[in-house]
């Protein structure tokens, strides 16, 4: 089907439109691509229709090379569903909630575990029913605190949901991994370019997890990546290499009265100036203590945790370290309640005897001296050896995460980059099959508990994160399997060459290629120049003023790259560009 | 790809779900093509999701083919565009409506009159923009009091909804033709058995309109039908033939005592016994009062219409003929005020006099001798001669239609059938064009006001209207089109009779076709047999104990044609079939 810019449903615009900060949702507007209805709300335009079906059919074809099957569920869901799973208040503010006309609750589904888990149990039962990966390709909402971007963070968005459903751990790993290839596979056609960053699987209670996140600088995400190695993971995920034991023999440890110096700044100066150390903050200890609460119990158990001084405890890394356990603040009246912990001056010498847990960062290493807290308010001790004078009961990975950190994999300095969540990828493991019951009917008799994963692409989202990745100040350079055509085939001038640019057009389209001609006749050359920089298309062909000369000009729009060919090699030309 | 049932997500039941009444919902749900989540709300499992698929692709085929061009608006819509046009009131409990965090308006989109109405608006300026036709696929709400036959008639659906954007009447005229014939090739191509019927504009303010209606005895709609020429209509769009006018002599008026004859019923018996008359109920004229309220006025204009005796007053076809007035009952306060009406006795010589309008059925033609009310309690008037004894002011269609009334085309008796709404075609003119002020800036700088269309087709609907009209005590009969596969082969048997139906479903998947095979170790053959035939694939290939012989079936599911043919012939024949 010729795309006649002469007919299309289409009007670029030459102003950005006022509440447009980042370039992607800039350009979708003035390309006409998308329109703004509500905030985090938006129609898509013919081209964008198109493009929004590029990216779903790159998505289901890849889903279906693992074999995954797909289903369509409701966006529209009862309640009782997620009621089950508790998600119905945890959802809080982002799930929206209605009632029908008989007032019973519904909810716009944010996302369908629940759903799909009630699928499988309705039709399996036997352990030789699986393993199964369902997923949908599927308009999901999420009243979003503050929707931003266009779509790249709408409130109704268009995402591919899987699931993968398995009899044990290995299934469950070889089912992730085929995603993983799938992923892999997807991103690299949508020819987005991506990092794979190792991700905790915080609150989900899973065991594995990756997101794949698309570098960019309007990104909400920051991740932590190794520019020599290719590592890439989430702050919470990385692991800090540990420096070899110290073997040498350390003075013994000397208690240093330091008063009122309750931070590390104010006691490096202090033993610097009173009792002529010359350290910094890196060579202190400092100590942080915790109430780690255990989900579903009464159970709360005090944790101190040690990290050298120059870095601040990052709290979602140490959530995620302490996970299913849900650390709490150590309040005033919690130190009431243990003397033994002296506020200020925590040192981790007595914790064995108070009968604390006591869990040090990777760099607190065995034979390593530290000044820290001598227990006793306005007192500090040097020389404090770990594994001398006192014993770790295991280490942590709660200190933030630093550009020019070494990376775990080669030791290159870190980098800490801002991206955009494409995709994600997680072993589920049993909570949502446990919440449900889902069980598989075993061999011998038994019931076996199935185990999931959980994967998914934001399918919006990536036509947006394209135009972010893909673009210059003249406007989007689709790839060419997401471009709303292959080749954008102009005419200008007033002869005959809005004739000639529609006979090429026709015969490439013949040849099958995807083709958008600019027919439109009283629009200037400079016009329709500029658009066919805003839309994209990745082959260009001018059929303007050399046409009488019998010349045509092939554009490249990513690389801006022009060449005056001879009509008659035209089609022969664009052909062969476009299936490079 | 091939679909295999050895591990395909389907299970087939055996049971009617307990909820279904009609023969598509329990159809679909047996075999395994959807399942409940809610009242009027369904999942669609692996094979349902291609047959939606299937008809989604020949709707957006044949809209294409006519120029529409396709758009995706949202489905959570802000109230503000509904309010503009008082429907965010006017639908009443089938609107979904919620709130998003911070209290404001939304509802899930019913239809989309508003928001193509305002894109249009947006984009286009000029008399030089015209037309466009613009549509989009989509999912769509509507909180049906009574969400019944599964995905017949649902709260949530896919619908394809479609707008013609013109500036003149002939312009509407032309695009509502191009929708006619594109949703004839749509309904021809999904192999629907339909009707094309005649429907009034009604309410919403249109000129002309056609609805295309599969008749099914299970269908919530009754379409009045001509098994001889044709001609379908709705109820409310039937014209009644006028008889000849009466030229022979009447006699002259002549009242009647006829106490206690409020009803036609008594009225009819009195005078054949006291009067030693012998009529029946079609030769009175009996005359109903009704307000008629233009909307937006205050105006309030009180109607007399005239009927033969014999029919009730259909009030739908009343409310259509009248509008955009809005007909009311007139109450007994209203007689009051009225003292000339005599309840129960009223006769059209008096109406003049008193200043009322009279619309009388087209049957009162002029000459023809009636039995009426005389204007007086207990008393009638034989002998009233339209154009003699009163004037009708003109002629109204508000009789009821009955089964055997003439074909207003050729004369032949009507029947009253059932049908389902699978489409429905319409002029909508300029409403919501004068709602949103969408207008076109003329040649001569004036602004023209632009007039609509508005086309829809049941998109998941069909499906179930497939089901409903194809199927027997088996299950379903796809036809080719639309079917998940277009041929099912089944291996049966302990041998390595799915070895070579596997092979055999290869061969033809790479010929082309679509294929289903039942490669399920350990299922009886009966078993596969009653799946297959539950399942519906028009074309059937049994690969089972004829193997040794070298001879496998073919069967036709729609004819239940069956034939033993040489293995060798398989791929040829079955290959010849798919493509007849």
């Amino acid at each position: 089907m010729l795309l006649r810019m002469s007919t299309l449903f289409l009007r670029t615009l030459r102003e950005d439109p006022a509440d447009a900060e980042v370039p992607s949702h800039k350009l979708l507007v003035r390309a006409g691509y998308v329109r703004r209805v509500a905030p985090g709300i938006y129609s898509w335009l013919p081209l964008g229709k198109i493009v929004l079906e590029n990216v779903a059919r790159v998505v289901r074809e890849e889903m279906n090379r693992i074999g995954g099957q797909e289903v369509l569920f409701p966006a529209l869901l009862p309640r009782d569903y997620y009621e089950a799973t508790g998600r119905w208040t945890e959802y809080g503010d982002t799930l929206f909630r209605l009632k029908d006309r008989k007032g019973a609750d519904y909810l716009l589904g944010p996302t369908h575990e629940e759903m799909f888990t009630d699928m499988v149990k309705g039709e399996y039962s036997s352990y030789k029913d699986y393993p199964v990966t369902l997923y949908q390709i599927q308009t999901k909402y999420r009243d979003e605190a503050r929707p931003r971007a266009g779509i790249l963070r709408g409130r109704e968005f268009v995402m591919k949901d899987s699931y993968s459903f398995d009899l044990d751990d290995d299934g469950l790993k070889h089912s992730y991994e085929q995603h993983r290839e799938a992923y892999i596979r997807i991103f690299d056609r949508l020819g987005i370019d991506y990092r794979i960053c190792f991700a905790m699987s915080g609150a989900m209670g899973g065991s594995a997890s990756e997101e794949f996140l698309a570098p960019c600088p309007t990104g909400e995400d920051t991740f932590v990546a190794c520019h020599n190695c290719g590592y890439a993971a989430n702050a919470e995920a990385v692991t800090t290499p540990a420096p070899p034991a110290v073997t040498a023999e350390q003075p013994a440890l000397r208690v240093l009265d330091t008063p009122d110096t309750p931070t590390i700044e104010s006691l490096v100066e202090y033993v610097n100036e009173h009792h002529g150390l010359g350290i910094t903050a890196v060579d202190t200890l400092k100590n942080i203590v915790v109430k780690v609460r255990t989900p579903g119990s009464d159970k709360v158990e005090v944790v101190v945790v040690g990290v050298p001084g120059d870095r601040e405890v990052d709290f979602k890394r140490l959530e995620a370290a302490l996970t299913p356990g849900v650390p709490e603040i150590f309040e005033a009246e919690d130190f009431a309640r243990h003397p033994g912990l002296v506020r200020g001056y925590i040192g981790p010498q007595v914790l064995a005897s108070l009968g604390l847990t006591y869990l040090v960062d990777p760099r607190v290493v065995d034979g390593s001296a530290w000044i820290t807290g001598a227990n006793e308010p306005g007192k500090h001790a040097a020389h404090v050896v770990a594994g001398r004078d006192f014993q770790p009961a295991g280490t942590i990975e709660a200190a933030e995460i630093r550009a020019g950190d070494s990376c775990p994999r080669c030791a290159h300095p870190l980098s800490i980059d801002r991206g955009i969540e494409i995709g994600h990828i997680f072993q589920l493991g049993r909570k949502y099959a446990d919440a449900a019951g889902l069980d598989a009917l075993g061999p011998d008799g038994k019931p076996i508990r199935v185990t999931m994963g959980s994967y998914g692409v934001g399918v919006s989202r990536a036509v947006a994160v394209l135009v972010e990745q893909r673009h210059d100040a003249l406007g989007v350079a689709w790839p060419r399997e997401i471009a709303p055509a292959d080749v954008h085939v102009v005419g200008t001038g007033k002869e005959n060459q809005i004739e000639v640019a529609t006979q090429i057009a026709e015969e490439l389209e013949a040849r099958g290629l995807r083709v958008l001609v600019d027919d439109r006749p009283g629009v200037s050359p400079g016009v329709k120049f500029k658009d066919s920089e805003l839309l994209g298309m990745p082959t260009v062909l001018i059929v303007g003023r050399g046409l009488a000369q019998g010349v045509v000009e092939l554009r490249d729009r990513a690389t801006g790259a022009k060449e005056e060919i001879p009509l008659a090699e035209a089609v022969e030309r664009v052909f062969a560009a476009c299936r490079a």
